[in-house]
């Protein structure tokens, strides 16, 4: 069965039909986190290593790193930093060898730059995924044959120069002709992960089903795994975690073999924690001088003030149990062993109780 | 498209393909309930009709009636209360009218004691669902006639008098013979809601894999609606919910359309709000002197002192969405507005904000 193999200098993680899902950390990506993006501007990569060492500690078997910063101060000094071409070579060098010092996991190179694909390729150890080629045509020319020439499997995004077909049968056609051309230049299906597009399902109904058919699609027609963003499917939607845990198990029953995604539930953060203090206090309520955050959170229920795992990789753990990834349990008895998990029972076991009588 | 209709006497609920997963509530079920069980052996039917109330407003469209009681005491005077072929008519009736003392909602009339199914579809208003037929062979001559005479859909129990087969093969071979015979008597393969029979997964590990196969086949080679004992997944497992909020989202995505479920969550314990307490004040927490339970647990981030839904609905609701059975996420949306529903986002959009980037 099809498995794409990724390696650091010292660690495999295997995508795979026959393998527990694969969870590729997406955290380190500077895109829409503000204070990261300044931080790597200022040459501050603490936070990317405290950032690799939770998603590791939560789950994630490969880290994604997206070199994709803007930085502004510089640019004002320096015109060639407008040019992400010019920012994120040096920028993927930096930031996988600061990932490598704190941890081995293998890593997934994220770039829209060509240029910041190759110089991550030249210090990342290992066999590293690199992400990612789409149907564009400049796109496949620059990125495959860096494929081919350092022997990587490849994340393949199923839009092409028309842009992201809403059509399901469009982006399979997409994905076909990814596979087909990077067979042109020697690489193997097994070496490239397709991201079918995920769409909010709050804008597109089908959303849902669109990615479930095309998994399957994939998987049986092309013998190819996936992946995908996951936490877009929830996009501008409430309890967006509610949606995220339905739709992995489900993407995992239909063939799903791996995601980008955030395996980390961010800590409280202090200004919950400012808020819960004023309605305790307000209900008469009266805390000890000496109490710290973590103590009044967890007494408070309020989950803790360290990253721990997120929801969705219970979704993720539970859904590798009921595929069969983890027969036994053993998995999924040690996940449920840390303090504050959900330990009370569902069900009484209705049916066999009555047959029991029958 | 497959449609079940079920009615009580002013309310329809339909089982089938193109529609929201139909939640038949479970909990008015004597069976490993020993209070209810001594209530109803008193002739206190209190706590069904509060029962039914929770399941309704959690969001069971159909209330399981099962009649199954153990009655001790009234054994120890007189000896026809060992037989539940004696208990169980009378009993069914009574649960019956005291559930529709309160809710109009379909009911879905369960018991081995076909005496019990006649008694119960005497009384039950509109067109209940029968719970349940097997392939056992005095069992489809005992229920059949009553499925035709009453003209009421039925629960298939995918076992024979051989058993229950760990072979899914046989599972679904059974479930079709139950079919044929039903079309001998004149019953149609959309009036059978097929129960493919779920394992425990911690027992054994291609439990969940089996259900969705079954599903899938009992829904494309028979026509037929599925539902399932849920809580059976977890069965002896540790985070039963984890489990089953996974399963349920997964099987409605091989095409399951209904579950014999728990959608309440049960509201917090005296003894665990006691020994909350007890933990707080060690902490040197000062409570106020009149903060109610309530208040407590709220606070506490215990969640209620009421029944709520569970998350199991939850998922449910996700997966509908997810499914296309929400277009736009009115119900979803209208679902989270309930207070305590965890609002905090997802992830964010990483594709989307790479590609705007690109």
């Amino acid at each position: 069965m099809t498995e794409t193999l990724v390696q650091s200098g010292s660690k495999s993680a295997l995508i795979g039909f026959d393998h527990p899902f694969c969870v590729i950390g997406e955290r380190i990506n500077p895109t829409g986190r503000k204070i990261l993006n300044e931080e790597l501007e200022r040459g501050d990569f603490s936070r990317v290593q405290a950032d690799a060492l939770a998603q590791v500690a939560a789950g994630a078997t490969i880290l994604d790193i997206n070199s994709g910063a803007v930085f502004s101060n510089k640019m004002a000094e320096d015109v060639r930093y407008a040019d992400n071409n010019f920012v994120e070579p040096t920028l993927m060098r930096e930031l996988i060898l600061k990932v490598q010092e704190v941890t081995d996991v293998p890593l997934c190179i994220d770039s829209s730059v060509p240029g910041a694909l190759e110089a991550g390729l030249e210090v990342a150890q290992g066999r590293p995924l690199l992400n990612s080629v789409t149907g564009e045509e400049e796109r496949l020319e620059a990125v495959l044959p860096l494929v081919k020439k350092y022997n990587v499997p490849v994340v393949a995004i199923s839009n092409d120069d028309t842009g992201i077909s809403e059509d399901p049968d469009v982006r399979f056609a997409v994905a076909k002709r990814i596979v087909e051309r990077a067979a042109d230049h020697g690489i193997p299906a097994h070496d490239i992960v397709v991201d079918p597009l995920v769409m909010p399902i709050g804008a597109m109904g089908t959303a849902g089903q669109q990615v479930f058919t095309l998994v399957r699609r994939l998987r049986s027609e092309l013998g190819v795994n996936t992946t995908c963003g996951a936490s877009n499917i929830s996009f501008g939607l409430p309890n967006r975690h509610g949606i995220n845990n339905a739709f992995l198990p489900m993407a995992m029953a239909a063939g799903m073999t791996s995601a980008i995604m955030n395996p980390v539930a961010l800590p409280v953060s202090a200004k919950k924690i400012a808020e819960k203090k004023a309605a305790v206090l307000a209900a008469g309520i009266i805390l000890p001088e000496d109490m710290d955050d973590e103590a009044f959170v967890q007494l408070f229920g309020m989950g803790s003030t360290h990253a721990r795992p997120g929801k969705e990789m219970e979704a993720i753990r539970a859904a590798n149990f009921l595929t069969n990834h983890d027969a036994g349990g053993a998995a999924w008895i040690k996940f449920n062993k840390t303090p504050g998990s959900d330990d009370s029972g569902g069900g009484r076991g209705r049916r066999g109780g009555r047959r029991r009588r029958g």
